[in-house]
């Protein structure tokens, strides 16, 4: 049984096509990793890269990546609309198959170590493989942005994990940790007041007394003039999906508004959505390890 | 890209050990093929092996079994509840992955030959390899089972596709054929009366008018006693999973009773769950190939 881990690499490059080619070049170059999905914005600038592999490989292919984007970004040049605090702004990596988090903790580390070692690039342990629950968050972690990670690093409690209290003068600092995989989920209503899905954000997410481990923000889809309560789902197992669905079901109503659809952005593991289908068909004792097929086939 | 066919072949022995070893041993001996699971229900005189494998090796396990079961049991002293006409029953060849219908009924003529050239057992093609829509269903197939096989086979439409006609004298007589990957699905009703879960069943069923891919019975779960209507969903993507729970649902209301729960037995592949997840969250254009994680992960 192969142990396979998912990393998602953030980089602060969403615009320079040459730069963002050398990255998949450099993401499809390592054996025994699968570069599955890169997608970039220009306005953000930023590009995010999805890959998979055995455990040697994407520790190997993380580093490799983190490298080139040191040698290829300047941020003191940099500028886009996503908050970022270095060339490569964050690398999560994530346990697919027969891997534990404790081990993905483990590769966190080595590559933090080995980043920081050979490219004096400062890091901050994050989510599972943060040191202190104020690391957790990335959002806590990066505040201040490159621009201001220079005083930030001078406070007593913002040392870096790895490297001195001082960024690299045009990498920055980069987040490394492992997490939980994370499925990207919107739910769209039939209203074009934006209010209604702020309100119900705000419900739904931990952080203001919502299910702990769903994030979420209302917006409007200007496109087509609906209200949409757009929602990061960090822990599947904990908040499943259709928990945050009939919560929005249920609070849209007080003011008489309904669901429309939703919306599952880029990847999810399977059993985020076959957990949804056992709560809805009812289904007793189902033992997704052993009762769903392809948990069979994966070498 | 490994080609994935799954072979699901019924034994007409489900209590002597000896021979259900033997059969685990065969069917653990060939290369590229891997053994999910097997069952044996003594009382159905009845043993169920799931195999999943390569072109090559599934054919070969296939065959090696029925040889064996061939060697081992005799049809002519062979008792059990279930409906059977040979040692070796049916055997079933599903596509799983990187496989079309049309080559796994390529396969299921390939290993039909074989079985007849070498070990003289006459074989009907059925389901997706049937040669007539008459051929297509097993029960009508098997019908006057092992002991009326011969005066079956004199008939002027039951010629074998592969044989003579004339079943071989303790082996009787095999189906082999192509066929979608079949769920088996059971709703559990709050009530102890039969009657309503056999007229529900007849409802969702297609041989009496409801859902084409759908076949059902209703029965008493006597050690619960709830009634449940018994499903094989033979093409959860012709007839989904959620269509029939929720029909089941509203038919149920005309006699006051509820949807207690729902069993799925054995395997199922993971997109008949996965099509139920975007039915009740209501996701609009989701792209399960591409979307699933372990989509990408299957060598």
């Amino acid at each position: 049984m192969a142990k396979l881990v998912e990393c998602i690499p953030n980089f602060s490059e969403g615009q320079n096509q040459e730069v963002i080619d050398g990255l998949v070049k450099t993401a499809t170059s390592i054996p025994g990793v699968s570069l599955l999905d890169h997608s970039s914005d220009p306005s953000h600038n930023r590009s995010v890269f999805t890959l998979v592999g055995d455990e040697n490989g994407i520790q190997e292919v993380a580093f490799q990546l983190v490298k080139f984007a040191s040698e290829k970004i300047d941020m003191t040049k940099q500028h886009g609309e996503h908050p970022r605090m270095g060339a490569t702004d964050v690398v999560p990596f994530v346990p697919v198959k027969d891997v534990t988090m404790e081990e993905c903790i483990e590769i966190s580390k080595k590559v933090a170590e080995r980043i920081n070692r050979e490219l004096s690039i400062p890091i901050f342990l994050y989510e599972e493989s943060a040191a202190t629950p104020d690391r957790k968050n990335l959002a806590k972690v990066r505040k201040g942005q490159f621009e201001g990670m220079p005083e930030k690093l001078k406070e007593p409690e913002w040392a870096p994990d790895y490297g001195e209290r001082k960024i690299h003068p045009t990498a920055g600092i980069t987040a490394v940790g492992a997490r939980m995989p994370l499925v990207a989920f919107n739910v769209n209503l039939d209203t074009d007041n934006v209010e209604i899905a702020k309100k119900i954000a705000k419900v739904v997410r931990g952080s203001s007394g919502g299910f702990k481990y769903c994030k979420g923000i209302g917006l409007l889809l200007e496109d087509r003039n609906i209200a949409q309560v757009s929602m990061n789902m960090v822990n599947y197992e904990g908040t499943p999906l259709y928990r945050t669905f009939e919560t929005i079901r249920f609070e849209a109503k007080r003011y008489g508004v309904g669901i429309i659809g939703s919306e599952v952005i880029g990847l999810t593991p399977a059993k985020a959505l076959i957990d949804c289908a056992e709560y809805y068909l009812q289904i007793e004792d189902f033992d997704e390890k052993k009762q769903v097929l392809e948990n069979h086939l994966l070498g």
